[in-house]
């Protein structure tokens, strides 16, 4: 688990008192202090100019090889959040000022700030959250609630909120949910967390993941003390043929829905084997439908869950439809698992049962669905606006995935995602690079699809069309 | 970690589909599976009437010793949750129904239902929830709140919510906390989750506890891998002098400001007591501030965090003062050990960022200070009726611990406390025996006061008066 922290008992190691908490075991040591990295650097927390710490003090400092550190500043130095220079050391990057701005691209008045731009995955247009509908809901929530509503609450969420989901994720994801299978959870975060621990005490070892994904979650996995083997992934998505010939495979976790980043669907031959391989072995699909409400080329393809609710853990959040901050998602749990997972869970309800309370109502008000309908038609134009404007000013670059999500991936040519990275960075654009994704088992140097991965939903309205044209301007 | 939860794969164990589960470890056994067996019974989920497994069965099932299970049957039927009748067996108790209450106390009609009354510790006036003022904060945080605010937060809390807690803390409780060591949590009980888990990192391996207490508190660190010695109370609290010979304790969990359940403060000397081992040894003291804003006798006496703020963890929460719905709470964490803490809670924040903001602005517009003063006054109304109305009724009764809190204790006679809680729960009147609170390592035949503790903060106000004179006619 690795942490920024402002910390003036152990300021000692940045001059600026950000301190860099690392655990320093298991995979993906380098993958994870880069993304500690670049998360302090995308939040702020370190800011333009602050000088880094030498490689070898850092390495030093956190028992690692300095090689490892090495690795990490180059390729944040790549990527546009840090600069490298002689004599002067590792800085964090001065992406937003006006003066460097001004000189790199030209612009005529030395006042005019350039926004700068973030189309990164976690992001959403936040502008749009429905404020007035939810405090609506909140208000007619919290003005029938009965009085006991206000005690703590049942381990596995209130059951207005259960209720309500039930019949929402049977209708809009095909999701065979019981109220009482279901539990209620902070995040999806939190809900693998508490299946990865009843995992464990069932004595799993290993949780099979996709080759490309959140490394976030591959480093709760690891955490948790499981062993985590990756898929490959092609056009069909994960290949979930090769979970036989993986040995000791207790589950394995999926996006079926909409791979994250590359795009693609699961087919329904490898949600088929995947279902099959699961009753055969008596192993477990951990189904991440972290955004099955936003298709926008076909009718939605439902979840996997519904092929055996006793075999597939099923997950949604509120996150992507909704937003984080409300903290709340669900799993819909087979009936054999609920005792680990509520065990796992405590004894006490964790996320606030208010909140729970008006989710429910601004479920069954419907206000959920115009929200999501109205999301949906936005995101739709905006991934519409994003071929359109590629096709025009970037002919070669060839937007894959499905039209369906809040991200796509443009495929750029052998070798160009780093220069693209940092050209884009240098515009004050910042977006991923599929490498950022890529699990720490895989071979470095084998052949990957160099691409970015685009989060056309991460802005708001206004400045979308800025991003959007930073993008093109900055394509190979 | 035990629960009970209604279950349609596993319901084998009741008939009636509520199935138990337990974690069959750790001390407190028998205490937990009464523990879990008078929650299902207090929360309606088992209905009077309904028959329990022979003993023989359950202990067969959950693996453990008959004696264990004939043991806690038999405390439970004196506590008249439960009735044991030859040849019917074991079922839960009709505690409510009108027609044995009629039966039992002479009232005439047939139609009147007695209600059950609870004055069990967790439970509060929810019907004094401010909803419209907490509304009215709602809308005034989220209409005012960033874009920025609805994405997923900073995992050590909301920097709104941390700044008004820093002014509240500091000026109410007299704490020594600044913003960014203070982490927010859902509760109690996750914050000390976060600790425990902290503390084992650490490598320690014991945490001293009160030898009353709450037993979910200390099956969560017993969980956590943590022996519990007890540290015995006496009328000026628990004796810290006792710390420096138990070896290796890195830490102890204390309710200074008013105990839980026996209702004393702790001394002042032994305050410098606690602070004196913690600097010598390098231990900690975790304080549980739960109730601390009411005081009704005099001036309310500081956290011991100011004592020494490198060397206390300190514990709030909104869950006494407003209500647990809300799922929020405080710590403020030494420097030195904020990169643990943080460590334990992970990088994604799991507590409702509008909630926490909601908060944040009921606390800095005065609304939080009012209704505190406004519950303060009523509690107080409350407490002083008691010890009148006892005094009358029963004079012989004693009402120890201070006056504060939402709790008294009323000290039975020797060997009275079972009676007197059958008594009452024949009479509808829910309320727990000071064994309940017992150190599972303490000798069960060593001399104990017998006495009540008394949630009178547990019922509404057109509820209070018929409580206690339920109350009042069950005393011995």
């Amino acid at each position: 688990m690795m942490n920024f922290q402002t910390n003036s008992a152990t300021e000692s190691l940045f001059g600026t008192g950000v301190d860099l908490h690392l655990e320093l075991r298991g995979p993906g040591l380098r993958a994870g202090l880069t993304g500690a990295l670049r998360e302090a650097v995308r939040s702020g927390r370190l800011t333009p100019g602050t000088r880094l710490p030498a490689s070898r003090t850092l390495a030093a400092d956190l028992g690692i090889a300095r090689s490892t550190v090495t690795e990490c500043y180059a390729e944040l130095v790549a990527e546009g959040w840090l600069t490298a220079q002689q004599g002067s050391g590792t800085r964090v990057a001065q992406r937003a000022t006006p003066r460097r701005a001004a000189a790199r691209t030209g612009q005529t008045g030395p006042q005019r700030r350039r926004p700068t731009h973030g189309l990164l995955p976690g992001a959403a247009d936040f502008a749009e959250f429905p404020r007035p509908q939810w405090l609506a809901a909140a208000r007619r929530a919290l003005t029938v609630a009965p009085h006991d509503a206000f005690g703590y609450g049942d381990p596995l969420g209130r059951v207005e909120l259960r209720t309500a989901l039930a019949d929402y994720l049977s209708r809009v994801r095909g999701v065979y949910a019981e109220p009482e299978r279901i539990i209620i959870c902070s995040g999806f975060h939190h809900g693998l967390t508490l299946t990865a621990r009843a995992l464990k005490a069932r004595g799993e070892r290993a949780v099979a993941v996709e080759a490309y994904g959140l490394g976030l979650y591959r480093t709760l996995l690891t955490d948790a003390g499981l062993s985590i083997p990756p898929l490959p992934i092609d056009e069909h998505g994960a290949r979930t043929d090769d979970l036989a010939s993986l040995g000791g495979v207790g589950a394995v976790l999926l996006t079926p829905a909409h791979q994250f980043p590359t795009g693609v669907a699961l087919s329904p031959e490898r949600r088929a084997v995947a279902i099959d391989w699961a009753r055969t072995t008596g192993g477990l699909v951990l189904e991440d439908d972290y955004d099955g409400e936003f298709r926008y080329d076909r009718k939605p393809v439902g979840a996997v869950q519904g092929l055996d609710p006793d075999r597939v853990v099923y997950f949604g959040t509120a996150s992507k439809s909704l937003a984080p901050a409300l903290r709340v998602a669900w799993m819909v749990v087979p009936g054999h698992l609920l005792p680990d997972i509520t065990a796992a869970k405590g004894r006490v309800e964790t996320v606030s049962v208010l909140e729970q309370l008006t989710l429910a109502e601004f479920i069954t008000s419907g206000a959920f669905d115009r929200h999501v309908r109205s999301r949906r038609q936005s995101y739709r134009r905006r991934r519409d606006q994003l071929v359109a404007a590629l096709a025009q000013s970037a002919p070669d670059i060839r937007v894959s995935g499905m039209a369906a999500g809040l991200q796509a991936v443009l495929e750029l040519p052998p070798g160009t995602e780093s220069w693209a990275l940092q050209a884009a960075a240098r515009q004050g654009l910042m977006v991923s690079g599929m490498a950022e994704f890529r699990h720490e088992e895989l071979d470095r140097r084998a052949a990957t699809q160099d691409a970015l991965v685009v989060n056309y939903s991460a802005v708001s309205d206004s400045a979308w069309e800025g991003a959007l044209n930073t993008l093109c301007s900055v394509m190979p």
